[in-house]
């Protein structure tokens, strides 16, 4: 992907002036930083803000908020950088609310499993604070996101299976509106019918409608045990299948992860194993010995229903790293696939029933275009992506994916799914969200919108 | 409670005969028809509506409100009629919709584990609906409301601590907004992060923002064991400290309810059990054999940590419903306790660790003020419920109520929690939303009310 980008328009002086007084050096415009704010890790063409600022304060965000309302300058939150659809890109310019400067976390109750962080901590150093009180927060979407951008992305992921996405974990917000006015959404408690339900609101909301400057999570006991197991099946019908029985025999897996056999060979590739290239189930059961074993067994004859070869357990944590391992690095193994590529990953979902017919129907797709293109799947929620890997100059497969992309989205569609199951709609989907809801859905969330944000000061361009 | 009301405003002439060109004989203006739709199973005055639509079809929900749109009058919808904060007064008169007569179940998808069913289906209605496919809905509030009632009101109950409550468990929404327009809000795929998350905002709404006239929910899979127990405990801090300790050990109950002395002991004199009066937790499992077995010995050890006398495991289907049967007795029993006695419930929710303390404080009050008043809880959620029986004349009784009331919910705020975790704002708690909130949090949630119904037609009078 080019980083040439348009020249970009400099702050009002004035604003200038007040966020040097607000953050010092932490304040910049330096080319290289601006650059890189421009941007998350898609195909999206980037659009570089005029100025970051590392934030490391509510009082700096409500104070910087102020001021570009003032100025009537663009805000877009920034995280980790890992988003997907262009929800980056500083298409009309701006500051860039760079987060990552904001990762304290602030307290961690075990008695109320639950926690409260910052913005910019990740999950993964959130989980490392987490192991020695035999806790854990579930959400994994593959990449080290900030936990800010999780929420403003609506992020799900793995385990959202059994645990839920960021929807299920998420109990309270502190947020800073495009005024700079700062409010409070949800509470300590568990579970609230107080008025309207902001805190969803602001999820997945791609920071269109507040910073977030602060998340009370719900955490989860690091459960006794986990048993993990790996299993191929002669067709991708089957695997589904198999999978849909699982959870009508009341099996509560906590993962179901699907790849394809071409991103089983993608991952033999790149990890240098042998695994059988076929369409393979990764499973994983959280519980008690007994419980565990009990649905592994039962998920066994079920898998077994539907023509799977024996299924291989990792019953040691060792074992289980291994084959996570594999799993995790389907995304880079599609990368690696070709030189200098640059991923390009969509991401539908649809009703678990029609699920096989959707994947079917865009591997031969893939096949009529002659591509050998990674598919994984959180399939137990109906959630797959395909995992292009395309080089800069490739201007000819770019237009494939595209094409597939299109058609993919509209099968989606066709099937009562959504355009995106985690991605979110960035800049990406905008045309897809109008197709899915329609124009007066539509035209209810650009109300909400500008009743919020009436000058569209928080990341414009986004969603619509 | 007094039937007596204030005198009706009529509808203007034009509304009437449009409502009536379209309802034929299910238009009603008699006045018993009016009195029975101006309240819900509340202590609220009631305020009935000037005319009553009885409506069968989204078609019809959608010219209903065209009509009351151009007319500027009032739309209140009423479901079952259990709702206890006032939301069903229809205190700027107006037109109850009355939904109970929009009662289809649509479509039950075994595969994908969700139906879509009319606003005005019941949730035992749909219950028995889905015994014979291996699926229930989850959601149990204990009246037997109507489900377009429970998401109005983000409803939730005794199973949400493993199934969560309505948030978690409608997929998606069909609703007509105050002026005809009709949205759909979520898929029928299990997830989507395509714009914001209207499902969620509409649900807990009660009534104010939309109708809800068609429902897309998640349903699960009967488990193939269940193991229910009822346990004492020396004192309430005790009964708590055990419901930390199971979710701390990463137990996964589907119920933790919890009795207190003046409880077990109503419902000993209206169901003649012969419960130990003491603090109780009534539990279940749900899972495989093995799974309940396990947690259930597990649950009785970390009981037994907390000074319990042993559990009483009931196994079989016949001794479960003789069990649940008293749990579910509470709130008649709690009634039947003063003569002609009327409901009065309260609904606070606080983090978990501080829940005992909000418990003691409260039984405190009760013993100050010589009052003998069941407390009930869904406590693995921090939420809980005291049921005062209050006969219609007895002011002096309403009046220390609502003296304890207001404590408990100050005192909910003072330790984190919330001043309703599943009943609703209503009429009944506008102020403490106020509290909770503060003035910039409930103004966001009064700009997105006008910014969707900027007449205030929908509910008016609720929430703010």
């Amino acid at each position: 992907m080019s980083l040439t980008s348009p020249p970009v328009a400099s702050l009002p002086p004035a604003l200038e002036e007040t966020l040097e007084s607000i953050l010092g050096d932490r304040y910049s415009t330096r080319p290289a930083i601006l650059q890189q704010h421009g941007r998350g890790e898609s195909h999206h063409t980037p659009a570089p803000p005029a100025a970051v600022a590392y934030v490391t304060s509510s009082a700096e965000v409500l104070a910087l908020a102020r001021a570009c309302h003032r100025q009537q300058t663009p805000m877009i939150a920034h995280g980790a950088g890992t988003s997907v659809e262009g929800q980056l890109q500083c298409v009309q310019g701006g500051v860039a609310v760079d987060f990552s400067t904001m990762n304290r976390i602030l307290a961690i109750n075990p008695g109320d499993q639950d926690c409260l962080v910052e913005p910019g901590v990740t999950r993964e150093q959130l989980n490392l604070a987490l192991r020695d009180q035999g806790l854990f927060f579930p959400v994994d979407p593959g990449a080290n996101a900030t936990l800010g951008g999780m929420a403003a992305t609506g992020a799900s992921g793995t385990t959202t299976l059994r645990y839920g996405g960021m929807k299920a974990n998420v109990l309270a917000l502190e947020a800073v509106l495009a005024d700079g006015a700062q409010i409070q959404t949800g509470s300590a408690a568990r579970k609230s019918s107080a008025g309207y339900n902001l805190t969803e609101l602001l999820i997945g909301s791609e920071g269109t409608l507040a910073l977030i400057t602060g998340l009370r999570l719900r955490l989860h006991a690091i459960p006794p045990h986990v048993t993990t197991a790996q299993v191929g099946f002669p067709s991708v019908a089957q695997a589904v299948a198999a999978v849909i029985a699982m959870l009508q025999h009341g099996l509560h897996p906590a993962l179901l992860e699907l790849l394809d056999s071409a991103a089983m060979a993608a991952v033999n590739q790149y990890c240098r194993t042998r695994y059988p290239e076929q369409p393979s189930l990764f499973l994983e059961f959280h519980g008690t010995l007994d419980a565990t074993t009990e649905q592994a067994a039962c998920a066994e004859t079920l898998c077994r229903d539907q023509g799977s070869t024996g299924l291989q357990w990792a019953r040691q944590e060792e074992d289980r790293r291994r084959q996570w391992h594999a799993r995790h690095q389907a995304y880079y193994a599609a990368l690696a696939q070709v030189p200098h590529g640059q991923g390009w990953v969509t991401d539908v979902c649809v009703p678990l029933s029609r699920l096989a017919q959707c994947i079917e129907a865009t591997q031969a797709d893939l096949a009529a275009a002659q591509l050998q293109v990674p598919l994984v799947g959180h399939v137990g929620d109906g959630n797959f992506h395909l995992l292009f890997s395309i080089a800069p100059d490739d201007i000819e497969r770019r237009a494939q994916a595209e094409a597939i992309h299109q058609r993919l989205v509209e099968r989606a569609h066709s099937l009562g799914g959504t355009c995106t199951g985690e991605h979110g709609i960035g800049l990406g989907k905008k045309a897809f969200l109008l197709q899915e809801k329609g124009a007066t859905t539509v035209a209810v969330m650009t109300a909400i919108k500008k009743a919020l944000d009436p000058m569209n000061l928080l990341n414009p361009g986004k969603l619509f």
